[in-house]
């Protein structure tokens, strides 16, 4: 597990460093995809959350399954395309909140997005289980890593 | 596959019925993550678009893959669930675009969500072929497929 991620942050570095050819695209719209991608994951998020943690909603277990696998797709699309130089300003459907120190240590953010993709791949895998504690509890780990970019890279409010 | 989709379109149909129980979200909200979907979508399309019809940028297999997984992915989502009633009127990251006619004809809606989602599958499905011919014509019927709602649903702007 650990060489897998230590291989996915690799990778996620080697796309950042090449983000600027690949990309062909304003900072504003880099900044607006990146806002639509994880605006609508953090809707899948919630339908998750308040059908296995919360218990708000019937627990529906083909409704949590494309929900998981719309943030394994979302996490698993290359968005490193979308942080080019300089996109810690700019604004999307919003100025981004994207620290300076994004960009001051892409290994950090390599670590970060790696551990973020193999924590969204397990949830698509664990949801597939239908044992909604076991989704629950890998909700969390998934909730926390992405927790840890926040924390790291994105200003308050 | 003319039943297959007839199956999809009723599903669709009676996902829209429900969909003010399930939501729980406001219509601002519901705008928003559907603008969300589609702006991400977008992004999607216009990397296939680029390397596979236009030949802008060199035809990249796995990336194609990851970017047709995510538009089959969010096409599946459940996104019927986003078109509460009365959201033809609202703001999420902007002003809806949507058209009060589709309240007006759910048949229609959902024949045509339902052709969007198996073109979207048929694309997750030939971008495994690693042929870029084949990916091109099925990303046209694809976007054929989206441009039969923007035409009948959604406002110019």
């Amino acid at each position: 597990m650990r060489q897998l991620i230590g291989l996915t942050a690799l990778a996620v570095v080697v796309a950042l460093a090449s983000a600027t050819a690949m990309a062909q695209l304003s900072v504003d719209d880099q900044i607006k995809f990146r806002q639509s991608g994880y605006t609508f994951m953090s809707w899948n998020m919630g339908r998750i959350k308040a059908q296995v943690v919360d218990g708000d909603v019937p627990y529906d277990p083909a409704q949590v399954q494309r929900a998981a696998d719309v943030i394994a797709a979302i996490a698993n699309s290359g968005m490193s395309a979308l942080y080019g130089p300089g996109s810690d300003e700019g604004t999307g459907w919003k100025p981004t909140r994207l620290k300076s120190e994004f960009f001051e240590d892409l290994d950090k953010v390599g670590e970060i997005a790696g551990r973020f993709i193999e924590e969204a791949n397990s949830l698509q895998e664990v949801a597939a289980s239908e044992d909604p504690d076991a989704i629950a509890s890998q909700f969390n780990n998934l909730a926390r890593a992405c927790g840890t970019c926040h924390d790291n890279f994105r200003a308050s409010e």
